[in-house]
């Protein structure tokens, strides 16, 4: 409908990640931000999953821009797959752009258009006008939204948290929210990640304490393993460091090109002779040392991971190291970070981790946030975004219990449409929506077949049969050959490779000549005979591929 | 040595799970429990993990017996892999051994002899005198073990928690921990579980209050979801909901089994017209329902997997339904747990947890109670069991901190030996030791080099490549055909597939005759040339198997 707004989330209504959100008026068209998911367990070998933009790409003409709220990869990721397609502006604040310029020039996209604005500035993209609005989040420069619409104001928070003493004193812009409420706000989006979590999130400076706590009192070497994107974690322990007289280095691509990036900007302060090189390490005493670098999420190839297995190439762990894990513990990844945290202990080093010490703190609001969020805004209608059902529901009824009836608060799934005009708001159908694997440098081609493939095969591996088959007679001139791979180990189970071997050559006597030159009979009737006896004798299900060579 | 005391953990101590530790003093051995791990996510298709009893069949003739501390498949779940091999009698108390006579049941052991003892029932195994000693746990009827040996006494703790109000009013034995300490203990191996986590564990009865606050509040339907083994659990659920006036449901295989063994044992206490049958459930009002079941931890083929994707012939969720979760998540199951919330919300429920409730509380020992222990017992030598390697290292931790010298520490590895002789207590060499993978009905076929398999192939798919070859002259008479699962998909993808084939065309025109006949050489070529190309234009690295068929 032409005098009406939709809004469709792409990504993000289902899941932690994978943010990206559609708001459309008449011909123009604004998405707010584009961001990545890591994968699920059952995405095997799939590196990153992004939102399916097929709806965007078959929308081109209308696209005015792309507003990135922060420089967190589930907000940006998905950006070099969405700009390889459609050419418009992108706008955000500098460290937002600064980030995003280095993604691009990697995926060669230094076509595209980056303009950086700042809080409070206001931007017009079609029939949208666009207010950015600070926000206090884990990242630097973070921004919600206020989108003035024809139909009024549509207020998005981005990623936030109420941090009433953030590290770069930037505080959040509480008069711009309240007014909006003031004001009148049609709808308000609200990041409902932590919106399970009772009470208040500290303030990222509770950190600053714990280093404190710990630097004052270790005498060896400190190395701390944070997101490359958390400046302000970075800012913290380079601020106590100096406090204690130590130096500092970066190790690791991401952490050093972040951090540079923040420093060109202004967005990160380092007094002069801090920031030292690797190569400096073996010049300090161990009681100057700390090093920061990643591998917080247990990530094999990181500079962590491989300190913790004794193979990194200059970092070596001995006694009276601390290893500090500044991050929180994502889902999924426990037992992973769990055997780098044994490793370290192992060689020697003291380990200090979430569990165990206040040494992180979320970037998101929790409840008690989230419910002043919505009584500065008092929106009309309410939509909460960022998570997956639960946390949704969970943000619903904490709207439900301050300022919005029950039924003007939306959840919805990816793709479906918001749909609001003068007679009100509704959910008005879906357009196409869905996630795209990325794995290595394709794009698309791993489709739900192939996971499906991909889990069958890691669960009982595959087993292969092969014979040729001369095409006139029918007789078997070579083979059947069994091979299986992550199976069974052969050489301990003779006896499997046997019976199976057996069994295709009886399978093959009670089969007349017709039937085995038939090959597609061929291959049907052998994958169900093994398969039965398979899952009979060994309760297994390995795929079965039998390959027929006529000749 | 003849006049020395080994203790050898062969599982337990290097993972939470697999607890089974060798006692043996000249040729004397007893084992203490024999359990079993769920596979960690790197295992595929493994259904659980076992220790390897190699040590153990190799001194089959001194095995004295089995003594299992409590009932838990961590302590018990190896059982009848180690019995169908040694043929010892099997300690417990009556619960204990109750569920253990059910377990054999279906392996076909019921030639076991199975021994119910009681707390402070002494029993005499070849050199070593064993008291029973009552401890608090997850699970009714737990016991520590004290092992007097010719050399001294030996205090083994089971998992415990000091709760000093347990549901069933057995109280843990104080006085006899008290008493090993008094009298002199040489060695105490006690649960390093929740060695990382500060303070004191709830008592259990802390669940009731939060089980008051709900059943008191709901109007709809109530579905308890906890572990099947937990008894206290179960009887707090009951009690409460007669409490409310309602009526109990136990759906699922394990956990009625379970509650008829506690039941008949006298364990679970059910007042009359209280426990009724899945089939009557229509033929109550919503507020009269309390089902309990399993599948808390998002086991897909359990009772709630089942009824939160709404394939539960009986139970559909309906506006209303409560579904408490009452069991603490594993780490590594998140993720599954959280899509069931997410289902469960999406049909209607409310749904309770860990992280939204004190639904839950842990069966473990805390710092402080760990503390205590050492407290109490005040060994000589120390060796933490039960946990990871930071676990292990936190728990010796606090007892360097309260009455272990740090010299007379040791954790140990799977496999190692603690040998204790009149001249002290040292760590002495290793025993054979590992992990034997579940897989269906096999047991140790799958070795390490199958689950490499089976991550490659989970991670990339596989591309066979098969070409039939004239075994004389050299001349390609079938093929080459190429064939992936798992890869790409190929109806997405034809130009991949059409590239491989090219590229085999290619590598196959510069090879000569002799080189084509000779079958390894031939599949070499093709796998190391295929491997580069993929590997370059896509990043990929399925497994890649050229089959030559010689006709």
């Amino acid at each position: 409908m032409n005098n009406s707004l939709s809004i469709i989330p792409l990504g993000g209504v289902e899941e932690i990640g994978l943010n990206s959100t559609v708001f459309e008026y008449s011909d123009d068209i604004i998405i707010v931000d584009a961001g990545l998911m890591f994968p699920e367990e059952d995405m095997l070998g799939v590196d990153f999953v992004i939102p399916d933009y097929s709806y965007v790409f078959e929308n081109r003409e209308k696209i005015k821009g792309i507003i990135i709220t922060h420089g967190h990869e589930d907000h940006t990721g998905a950006l070099p797959f969405l700009l390889k397609e459609i050419d418009v502006p992108v706008y955000g604040t500098p460290l937002t752009i600064g980030l995003i310029k280095e993604k691009l020039k990697e995926h060669h996209l230094e076509r595209i258009r980056l303009i950086a604005v700042r809080p409070r500035d206001v931007i017009q993209l079609g029939a949208f006008n666009i207010e950015f609005v600070r926000v206090t989040h884990s990242i630097v420069d973070g921004v919600g939204l206020c989108i003035n619409t024809p139909l009024g104001r549509v207020v998005h928070t981005g990623d936030f948290k109420l941090d009433p003493t953030p590290v770069d004193g930037q505080l959040m812009d509480f008069h711009r929210f309240s007014e909006y409420g003031e004001k009148g706000t049609l709808l308000l989006l609200s990041d409902s990640t932590n919106a399970e979590k009772g009470g208040f999130t500290f303030s990222e400076k509770e950190v600053r304490r714990a280093f404190e706590d710990i630097f004052s009192k270790v005498k060896g070497r400190i190395i701390i393993s944070t997101f490359a994107s958390n400046i302000h974690r970075i800012q913290q322990a380079i601020d106590v460091a100096v406090m204690y007289g130590k130096k500092v280095i970066l190790c690791g691509r991401s952490i050093v090109s972040n951090s540079q990036i923040a420093l060109d900007l202004g967005y990160l302060s380092i007094p002069a002779n801090t920031w030292l090189r690797l190569e400096d390490l073996n010049k300090l005493h161990d009681e100057e040392v700390v090093i920061i670098t990643t591998g917080s999420q247990g990530e094999p190839m990181s500079v962590l991971s491989r300190i913790a297995i004794g193979e990194h190439k200059t970092i070596q762990i001995k006694d009276g190291d601390t290893v500090i894990l500044s991050a929180k513990i994502i889902p999924g990844n426990e037992r992973s970070i769990g055997k780098i945290i044994n490793h370290l202990f192992r060689r020697g080093a003291n380990v200090i981790y979430e569990k165990v010490s206040e040494i992180h703190v979320s970037g998101h609001a929790s409840k008690e946030e989230l419910k002043l969020m919505l009584n500065m805004v008092r929106p009309k209608y309410f939509m909460p975004i960022h998570g997956e059902y639960r946390h949704l529901r969970y943000h619903g009824m904490l709207a439900e219990k301050t300022v919005v009836p029950k039924e003007n608060i939306f959840i919805l799934e990816n793709g479906e449409v918001l749909e609001i005009s003068e007679a009100g708001a509704a959910k008005n159908g879906a357009v196409s929506s869905g996630r795209v694997f990325i794995d290595g440098k394709g794009m698309g081609d791993v489709e739900d077949m192939v996971l499906r493939d991909r889990r069958r095969l890691a669960h009982d591996g595959i087993v292969l049969v092969h014979i040729a088959v001369e095409k006139l007679t029918g007789n078997i001139v070579s083979g059947p050959d069994i091979i299986s791979r992550g199976f069974v180990f052969e050489d301990a189970s003779p006896d499997v490779m046997n019976d199976v071997k057996e069994l295709v050559l009886e399978t093959l006597s009670h089969m007349d000549k017709e039937m085995i030159t038939d090959s597609s009979l061929l291959q049907a009737k052998l994958r169900s005979t093994l398969k039965k006896y398979l899952r009979n004798t060994m309760e297994r299900r390995p795929m079965i591929m039998p390959i027929i060579v006529e000749v």
